[in-house]
């Protein structure tokens, strides 16, 4: 009888978490203070994060604990199940053998809690009262609801104004854990003023919405700022992920020959992956595949280069893929991979050729995405099915070549507040879009010289 | 550290369904054929249902293997966690410990496929090509839609008008696996059009609803009827609940003294509570509690009589508790509870004392619902609520005596599709419902007559 669905205990929980920062073969570059061009200290960053997360930004140290109080709200889900996808492998035909990790278990329904409930921890440590976040297609901003509700702390999300309208429901669910959501650009903030001004019809994007929550907490002395990937500590977070996958491969009697998750700001990605980083510098033939929506395409067509993290140029410098801090991507679906820039770790990992990159078409994503529903059962969000169509292709390969690889793939998150985009799907009404050249071309000639 | 989360590896997924027929202290009934006021045989159901559903509706055997086919499927999310509730119980101060079985974890989002499922793989061996159904709030029609989509079976679903309009994404969820669904009354029966005839505006009912899909099977030679509730083999199949949670019982080395399951026509409760009857009858003083809406109250205030079970009068005459076909209960979030009707099962074990029943309003049951999404992370189902309210209930009687009661209930389903209930219910614009009591006189005064 075929079943495959390998589970750890609560028992199995990981303790620690792994900092891949001590092992890379290339180190990310520091973040450089705009006006000085510096690097920046703690005391740049402790306006808007707590002490102990800018810590964990710079650490060196490998293995980083993991406090109890964070373990304890992580157990509601965690351990998450790892999936053979036989179904799959069926319906492709494929001598490949697919295994997803699936995130879409925990309550919010994507692997954002792995790290939101770390941050409202620490940021109650710390004695803050209130939290400020943007989220795109509200998966972060419901994580960051669901983590603020157990700390009993305030949250206010900025949602990215194209998510906002198009899935109504994640705000609903963010009013279930108690927070409070507003459209970005909002008239709240000067970022989101400034910009309503210029594009009163801006349908946001996650650069905007930064900048109206970084605003909201540097301008609130009791409020801090959370962010939902793109930070070391976010990646170090999510490795739980990828750590957990460890311990699942070998009770599945397996290896990786392939890994692969989506972008949008690299911490899906970063989690599932990070961990492998040392097999990868021992075994070359690991590969390691990020994947990116082609009307969004960082790491495949942007530059390595410093840039700030939002629009309104109110972070830090970060040396990264970025299609430039201006660059306002089409309203694909996929919502949280409308991010103009990318973790500096998974960037530096893809600048040496630790990782690689592929970008993906919206019409064949959903096509990955609708297949996966009707052979697995899951119906998954628009951001993971890019990481599904990725897995489709390196499985369509070893049809040709006759090859048994083992692709293990994030399942990030599920699609049940994303029904919209596969109504419109549906019925036809779903694009492409052209590569945004000229976009890009003028974004990236707006890049700060250093 | 409070970890508490329960899990069965998959070689622990139940072999066989128990059925409770052969234990019950009373009996259900034979259903009547309503022309003859016979017994009805096994010919009368052969046009709508399969030989194999047939043979377990009336079944003696104890135990009934389920088939392999059926198991793989099942085991994309079965063994389902158990949760011992201690966020809930510390923000109620009870001394009572508070266990759910999780079985908001399937592909749909509820216990629905676990007989889904298995009504698909026999419908599909019987030869059929086709099932129709009917669904309430969505939960059932989009389980049947996973179901068929593996059987490679049509299915077509009537959902009732109200929902239909309140949840559209349930209809997406349920075009995502490849099913069709139109709203109920419709102008494609002779039922359908006879109610709009009368009641252009009806909202629909499950009722109606049942009648609409009967008449499709009846007059389809390759399509048959599958129903998710209320009957015989349904329970049979949901038994797979409570046999998990005996198992898992056992590992918190715990006995409940109470379960708790919502009742509409049944299912989740007499799938989790099947197993614990022969208990029952050792220990009388574990108590099981089925919880329906005070709105449409057929436990609490309905008739012991035989019924029709749909608005149409196609289906056999059943003995069970009834507000009469004709009832229209009001247009409550909790769809799945709009039911005039009672499992024969359920009604029996209610009848003679085994269970007992009670009654809650919208307004308080949202409020346990959010409560729960507060303390323990998931959002449950308007239709769960009704189970997490009695738990609630239950939980507070042992904050005045003292007493550290062990409370079990059914997790049936979460509210990814139900998110505008609680955003009506934020807004301030749900609302209790009077008894209504003129409604259900009419209705009970049509109760056939034998």
């Amino acid at each position: 009888m075929a079943l495959h669905r390998y589970l750890l205990g609560e028992d199995a929980l990981p303790k620690k978490w792994y900092n891949v920062l001590a092992d890379m073969p290339t180190k990310p570059a520091p973040y450089l203070n705009p006006a000085t061009k510096k690097p920046v200290g703690p005391e740049d960053l402790s306006a808007i994060f707590p002490m102990d997360l800018i810590a964990q930004e710079v650490s060196a140290d490998r293995w980083i604990d993991i406090p109890e109080e964070v373990l304890e709200v992580l157990g509601l889900w965690r351990p998450t199940p790892l999936h053979r996808a036989w179904r799959l492998e069926q319906a492709l035909g494929t001598p490949a053998r697919i295994y997803y990790k699936n995130e879409s278990v925990s309550p919010p329904g994507s692997h954002k809690p792995n790290t939101s409930v770390a941050q409202a921890f620490y940021n109650k440590k710390a004695g803050m009262k209130r939290l400020s976040t943007e989220t795109g297609a509200g998966q972060w901003g419901s994580a960051l609801a669901f983590a603020c509700n157990y700390y009993g702390l305030e949250c206010k999300v900025y949602m990215v104004k194209v998510s906002y309208e198009q899935k109504p429901y994640r705000r609903s669910m963010i009013h279930s854990w108690g927070a409070n959501v507003i459209p970005s650009p909002s008239n709240e903030t000067n970022a989101g003023r400034e910009i309503l001004a210029r594009h009163p019809d801006s349908p946001g994007s996650l650069g905007i919405a930064i900048s109206e929550a970084v605003e909201d907490a540097a301008t609130h002395g009791d409020t801090n700022y959370s962010l939902g990937s793109v930070l070391n500590h976010v990646v170090l977070h999510q490795t739980v992920v990828g750590l957990e996958l460890k311990k699942q491969m070998e009770m599945a009697g397996e290896k990786p020959d392939i890994l692969i998750g989506c972008t949008g700001g690299g911490s899906n990605f970063g989690g599932l992956v990070a961990p492998y980083v040392p097999d990868k510098l021992e075994n070359p033939d690991l590969r390691i595949i990020a994947v990116e929506p082609s009307s969004c395409p960082t790491l495949t067509k942007g530059a390595f280069a410093y840039d700030f993290g939002d629009t309104a140029q109110m972070t830090p410098l970060m040396q990264m893929f970025t299609l430039g801090h201006d660059f306002v991507p089409p309203g694909i679906h996929a919502g949280g991979l409308r991010y103009h820039g990318m973790s500096p770790i998974v960037s530096a990992l893809v600048n040496d050729g630790t990782a690689e990159a592929v970008a993906g078409d919206q019409l064949e994503v959903f096509e990955s995405g609708v297949l996966f529903a009707r052979t697995e059962g899951i119906i998954p969000a628009p951001e993971t099915s890019h990481a599904i169509w990725a897995a489709v292709q390196e499985a369509k390969k070893c049809n040709e070549t006759g090859q048994e690889k083992v692709i293990c793939f994030n399942l990030s998150g599920h699609g049940h507040f994303d029904m919209g985009a596969y109504d419109a799907y549906f019925a036809g009404q779903l694009q492409d879009y052209p590569y945004p050249e000229d976009a890009i071309k003028e974004s990236m000639a707006a890049l700060p010289k250093l």
